[in-house]
């Protein structure tokens, strides 16, 4: 089947997930009538989104066109990138997996946890690799973020090249290995059709530090430090650990991880030589109580205040073997993400009550978005790569604005950038970029084992069980007989506490026997929903003007039958 | 009824709200067996505190001991320091409020709000005013802060000066007149027993814009913008509001007010000559249409993001009177609280998409925190008043380490400093200060019309509700007979959508009913309430194991009588 969206020679291009958001990126690039995937990742839900685990692209359309589909290439291992690939794998049959290094290690991981599903080819791509399709050549430029083995994809197309920049920033100091600027400015000399950058940053005219200056922030800091010291991070931040280590190391201290996360990440990293550390530096969480003060590197999850995460646990005196205890410096190695200054706040607190120095602020609170580039570096890669069109990607819209508006300064023609949203479907030629229609694109949360099952409805009854709880009555009739058996039952959770309040929930037991009576009474046949509806809204004054509240309303009718006696 | 924690001659200090949070500042001081209160605020919630309005300070103490407290003496008209002030005289008589100018309008204002409440003896003091008590003579320090006629209040004691500061910052060049420093330095060179003051920006190092100079910047702002001006603040904030007036005079724009509370705002400050504008430059919201884009600033309440706040509405498309167009340059005059980011964000973004500019950065953004004065404001007043013993108060608990270190870093002996919790009682005698014990003063959630009502378990219900939603299961029994009547009837809400579901809670109603048939048919008897708690753990452990999410399980026994037939 072909995307009859597109006419024949256009390219087609469109993100399921990536665009008026960060996370779940997921861009398709249609070209002779082959579907290319560009990562596949999952969101964490925003605060309002009750009890989500996380979110995930819609696969709809490539469950539709599945036999088109040739390939997955993954830029890098971020779960924002490859975490929706075990949901993807269940809906459709991916030919192959591209990944490099880091990024093969962390999926094979990843989909080592669900047992359901058959390992997929994977291709262990490197900067030099190439291949091939019909009109398409693929290949890769090595960039810097804050994860190993970050890679751009460049399609060479008939109509000339289009590139996915990924995640990147400009650092001419990296830890690893450095850029290669020189494909990105080939590129641009042979002919670029069109550009995909990332607009994480595109609002932040700040110079963003090195990583490599980072590194000896933290030798410094940890030379100066007398007693233990705790060291939150992201544990997807495999050089900022390699750091800690290196400067453990250097002030002659021995390095505890903590977090199943962080361990996680520690072993693979170890395991596919991306973390490089003598076996005998670390020490098992239970043994730290042997090691003297001064000679030890706590290494922990918990940067963003999450309740049951490591720090969160040794703040509130919960974990299992790490108490907290004055002459501890805590280190926060990472900006908080916007909605987690609260929970992070009653960390650092918790902190500073049991005695333990905190440290926030300084060059290593600037991890979360260190990794992307600013405004100078996104210009940058414009400018060497010359595209003649330009789509912004991976952010939320007003970062995609931004990012266009970077775009006009060094010279890509207005007409020539869209801003799009996800679903949107753009079909490029050689000499345009029209917005060609939508294909579906839809937020499908996952909650447990469910995918997708849950709705907005759930979320809006979830957020009204959170703000004044619930109130069920239940009552039997007798529908033959039109009366009310026995009195109704109240239950309440959230609202107000039963216990103490029998006044009023017996009143509210006689004020509903009697409208259910009064309804019998009446001539008037009236259905069952009509029913509930009608006890509903005249529960709901009634406990809002007593109470100023409006929980949930849950009115449960059960019909009684003689033939159940 | 004396305060047995206090030797004679010592002064009890303490607080029932303001330590260790920022908000519901209400702090006590006890002399010559008189209690005197300062301030009696409210708290907005943290996120995690689901469906609760505010919290107050907990009173009971007060109620304890309410024939000793003299007055309550107010340092400005803030929320925070007000807006407990109602439900404080619910609970005891207030000999006589002391307030002053602007804080008396906003107490009065709030108060008409409460019928049920016979308005109390308010004096209106001036900066010049003394008040006198047994051994006590109190008078007033004019200070700067981010709303009108803010005072520092001293208590000249036996044992010397007592000196609140309330909110402060050092503005050499305010909006309003300017702060009585002299009176400080008087104080010091007297004799200044303790200080306690604002702690809110201890950790910041950076200068605070004087209010003149965002004067500045907003005339040159409004100057350059072509369309429509759409500017939300905070409504407390009535020097924002008059500079906002003056920069439309000057650039030729009427004003429309939007959104109740800064309508409300706008009529006290006028009245009260605190804000000073011609009448006619005020324009109805539904009568902007009339008026040319250039020539109209919107005034909006919601520069946090509030769902439910008039710029949230414009954004969302939902406002009665006001649609954002293409052209419209939004500005929000306050920096984001924590915790309001993405709500904030979401706003942002909608405003983006119709195509307005947001203006986000730059010194207007600064007014939240910009009342509060930096590490130099504090060390100023600490070298201005010169105190043996120092509580730093107003913020959380890392803000009152740090306020400690600049106070030693300024030569207070560290012996002098305490840094308390609410409900800890210092008392100080001429050469010591010492934790003496505790009062009671736990957080009292208001939630509708209930005050103290809901409890942490209440929140932690709604918590759960939040989370996975809830599952009940009603079964009607016979309990003499020993059975189960009819088939159990399921409800769930926020946890799955029941249509479509109908295997699933079938399968469950039947689990239920065979669960009951077992227990009737075990000879060993056990209570309703033991009943309960195995058929939840029964159900919880089937729901886990088929969709791993937790809703809250809700059994709900009807008992069976044949005389209700």
């Amino acid at each position: 089947m072909k995307n009859s969206l597109l006419k024949t020679d256009e390219i087609g291009v469109f993100a399921l997930g990536g665009l008026g958001e960060v996370g779940k990126n997921l861009y398709v690039l249609e070209i002779s009538n082959q579907i290319f995937l560009l990562d596949c990742g999952i969101m964490f839900p925003d605060a309002h989104l009750l009890g989500i685990d996380y979110v995930l692209p819609d696969f709809t359309y490539l469950e539709e066109n599945k036999e088109r589909i040739v390939g997955l290439f993954i830029t890098h291992g971020h779960e924002d990138h490859i975490g929706g690939i075990p949901y993807l794998l269940r809906k459709v049959n991916i030919p192959k997996i591209y990944a490099s290094g880091f990024a093969v290690s962390l999926i094979k991981a990843k989909l080592g946890e669900f047992t359901d599903i058959k390992m997929p080819k994977i291709e262990n791509y490197e900067s030099h690799s190439k291949y091939y399709f019909k009109d398409v050549e693929v290949s890769f430029v090595r960039l810097n973020h804050s994860i190993p083995d970050m890679h751009g994809i460049a399609f060479k197309t008939p109509l000339g090249y289009i590139f996915h920049t990924g995640d990147f920033k400009i650092d001419l100091t990296p830890v690893g290995p450095g850029a290669e600027y020189h494909k990105l400015t080939k590129m641009g000399e042979e002919g670029m059709l069109l550009v995909l950058s990332d607009s994480t940053n595109a609002e932040r005219d700040e110079t963003i530090q090195s990583e490599r200056a980072i590194g000896e922030s933290i030798n410094d800091l940890f030379y100066n430090i007398k007693g233990r010291i705790i060291i939150a991070t992201f544990a997807s931040n495999i050089y900022r650990m390699q750091q800690i280590i290196d400067a453990s190391i250097l002030s002659n201290r021995q390095v505890a991880v903590i977090g199943r996360s962080m361990e996680n990440a520690i072993e693979i990293g170890l395991q596919s030589g991306y973390i490089k550390a003598p076996k005998d530096i670390f020490v098992k969480p239970e043994d730290i109580n042997r090691i003297p003060p001064e000679r030890l590197t706590i290494l922990s999850t918990g940067s963003q205040g999450e309740p049951l995460a490591a720090l969160s646990r040794i703040a509130a005196g919960s974990h299992r073997f790490i108490k907290a205890i004055p002459g501890d410096t805590v280190i926060f190695s990472s900006s908080p993400i916007p909605g987690n200054q609260e929970p992070i706040n009653r960390t650092i607190n918790a902190l500073f009550r049991i005695g333990a120095d905190v440290i926030t602020h300084g060059p290593l609170a600037d991890t979360h978005t260190s990794g992307h580039g600013n405004q100078f570096d996104l210009k940058l890669l414009l400018s060497l790569t010359k595209p003649k069109f330009f789509i912004p990607v991976h952010g939320e819209h007003r970062m995609l604005k931004f990012h266009r508006d970077l775009a006009i300064s060094v010279g890509v023609d207005p007409q020539n950038i869209l801003i799009m949203d996800n679903g949107d479907v753009a079909a490029v030629s050689k000499d345009k970029i029209r917005l060609a229609g939508r294909v579906q694109a839809d937020d499908v949360y996952v909650d447990g084992t469910g995918i997708g099952d849950i709705s907005n409805n759930i979320i809006r009854e979830r957020k009204m069980l959170s703000d004044d709880g619930m109130f069920a009555v239940i009552i039997t009739v007798d529908n033959q007989n039109r009366k009310i058996i026995g009195d109704p039952t109240i239950i309440s959770r959230g609202f107000i506490y039963m216990k103490g309040n029998e006044a009023l929930t017996d009143a509210l037991a006689n004020d509903t026997k009697e409208f259910v009576t009064n309804v019998f009474n009446n001539k008037n046949l009236i259905s069952e929903s009509e029913f509930k509806t009608k006890l509903s809204d005249y529960l709901t004054d009634k406990i809002y003007d007593i109470t100023q509240r409006k929980p949930m309303i849950i009115p449960v009718i059960r019909n009684f039958n003689t033939t159940d006696l």
